[in-house]
């Protein structure tokens, strides 16, 4: 089997047979509260303030089907990924392991992906990464090998870790077996989606006591939103849904260019390079050759919409207390989009065109400290 | 229909009848990696680092399922006894509303309960509360009346809204209708506990091919434990399994005596006055009359146990962190004393004897803020 399929529907589908077994086929949450707040028009005063006392839905409406990654293997969705790449490799490949330069969610996947196929992994990090993440990742039984700060020293390291060993190099984002398993993401949102409108729809017929009424309110998902970095994900999910009439959105947050996609959309050409602090720091990459083909496809994926950091903060704060789960800042831009960007909001509505539109949010991950919260959200007189 | 039933299993059943309508049957939660740390001994340093490195299992081996209250209506398990206590008020008595003199999730419960019935709520709170939780019983329609701080106080304040409203008292614990609403609970958790076990069993017959095999493994809840302020949950849960062989045990800080449920067994009577600033805020009260009836009861609950208040902030750190779910200080308490309360683990021990145990942590609310976590866990350089 060729080891690199075709970036299609069906090459998706195909991944997510291959990796089933091995991820959690993660729930779909919904919450009245934040489809209500969704559906109003917010304005600067109310984003860090509570409650959103009197908030009355307006159109257009918008109900939020979370589909809540944080609960995935690794406690993000990079576990995707990692297994569909592992599962590509052939028997000889396995032999020699495999390896990456990531210190994040993907280092840990790989790590866990490699340990359950009974392979080495070769997890290059800077130095200077923080103690709990190297201890993470080192849990999973990989070897954790240490370069400078600078990417290339992280690359020179690499590749004489690769020439020493053999190691397969799996990229975090840019590569056509990461982007389908991302995109299994798709898939089971789209089944498990279709399942709760469909017991909607049933309702609605029970109670209007008639089959052509029903037929009339037929629900379907309209819309995805998910989170952009290096672009795996939004690329996966674009692919999944690429034969239906669902619209694909991506996320990214605006603070020092890290929006990098909708700019350069803007400007017609990649931009391969960031800079950024941005406190979603999952998202703090630029696209890569492949996502970028794939991302500035329009009919594949539909907009590039960015939030502010304290968007980010206030849609953070907003699923923990009031979904009472927890997420990472990067799992908050999509549902930052939705409640806080203007322009969305407009495009919704001339969408829409008066009815309620069912969205998907991506909450891509979990894996955030009660310290990094204290950091977020500390008062500035703590 | 009597307003008062009696302490009974059956009382319990026919109050889980009567409220489910109203309330979410919240999900049973597990995690390998907390049902391996459960029955492994921690020592003090261990406290409050991470990760748990090289942690092994040990005897004896706890596996634990949490209920998930903090996805409970209103954020917490007080919903539940709100609705009883409506549902078994006379038409008359539902006329002139309800009133208590809480400030906490009672509050948010009764307010909600008295706005799903139509009828009006009066909650008495000092006027120094908090905005936002003023706020937030506002936003559930209740009216909220201001008074002074002290407990005589607000008893002047309440009884004389009362006399000019008419409204009945909905105690936030020492009332069988609130013990009663709160053991649903239990109701639901040995339903859904017995029914993993089942599946859980089925597999070893499966794999073992042998019926005699499987009735040997024949798996079932060993126990619960739940946090314990006023002791209207662990009464209610003691009562609701009352006629089964599961233990029930109450988790208590022991930060300034908040253990008062503990040291008054010891001492062989109730006390009735306790002044604890635990970060466990919803355990500052001491056991009313009737619910140390039943705490006192050996034949209902089998033990009581306290943990500090490091340890309470190690339990929720491990459930935000690794279970990626919100819950409040005081929900995390009965956690703190499976993972670090040696005497709860010699006891698990010597009645286990060798096989694993089934025990079921209740998680009782997740009504924090992201704010209060900041205040928890920043470093003291923060």
């Amino acid at each position: 089997m060729s080891p690199h399929p075709p970036l299609t529907p069906q090459s998706v589908r195909d991944a997510h047979q291959r990796i089933e077994k091995y991820i959690h086929r993660t729930p779909i949450l919904t919450s009245e509260t934040l489809s209500a707040l969704a559906s109003t028009p917010q304005n600067g005063t109310q984003l860090l303030g509570t409650p959103w006392e009197g908030c009355q839905p307006a159109h257009p409406r918008m109900n939020l089907f979370f589909k809540a990654e944080n609960f995935q293997r690794v406690g993000a969705f990079k576990a995707r990924g990692a297994f569909h790449s592992l599962s590509r490799l052939s028997r000889e490949q396995l032999k020699h392991g495999v390896i990456t330069n990531s210190s994040g969610n993907h280092a840990q996947a790989l790590a866990l992906a490699a340990k359950t196929f009974g392979v080495p992994a070769f997890i290059i990090m800077p130095r200077i990464s923080l103690q709990a993440k190297i201890e993470a990742t080192k849990e999973y039984g990989a070897n954790v090998i240490f370069s400078g700060s600078t990417s290339q020293e992280r690359e020179e390291t690499m590749n004489k870790v690769m020439q020493e060993t053999g190691a397969t190099f799996v990229p975090p984002y840019d590569h056509p077996n990461t982007i389908l398993g991302q995109g299994t993401m798709g898939i089971e949102a789209m089944d498990q989606i279709d399942e709760i409108l469909q017991l909607k729809e049933a309702k609605v017929g029970y109670a209007q006591g008639s089959v052509t009424k029903t037929y009339e309110e037929k629900q379907e998902l309209n819309a995805i939103i998910a989170p952009c970095g290096g672009g795996g994900m939004l690329s996966g999910l674009a692919i999944a849904a690429a034969e239906t009439n669902i619209k694909i959105f991506g996320a990214e947050p605006c603070f020092q260019g890290a929006n990098d996609a909708e700019i350069g959309l803007k400007q017609g050409r990649r931009i391969d390079r960031v800079e950024t602090l941005t406190i979603a720091d999952g998202l703090r990459t630029p696209l890569g050759k492949i996502t970028w083909s794939v991302i500035s496809d329009p009919s594949k994926v539909h907009g590039m919409y960015s939030v502010s950091e304290d968007q980010i903060r206030a849609a953070m704060k907003l699923v923990l207390e009031r979904m009472k789960i927890m997420i990472e800042p990067s799992a908050a831009v999509s549902l930052a989009v939705v409640v806080f960007n203007e322009s969305f909001r407009k495009l919704v509505e001339e969408q829409s065109r008066g009815k309620a539109w069912n969205v998907c949010v991506i909450l891509s991950g979990g894996n955030t400290s009660v310290e990094a919260i204290a950091a977020l959200f500390q008062s500035s007189t703590g």
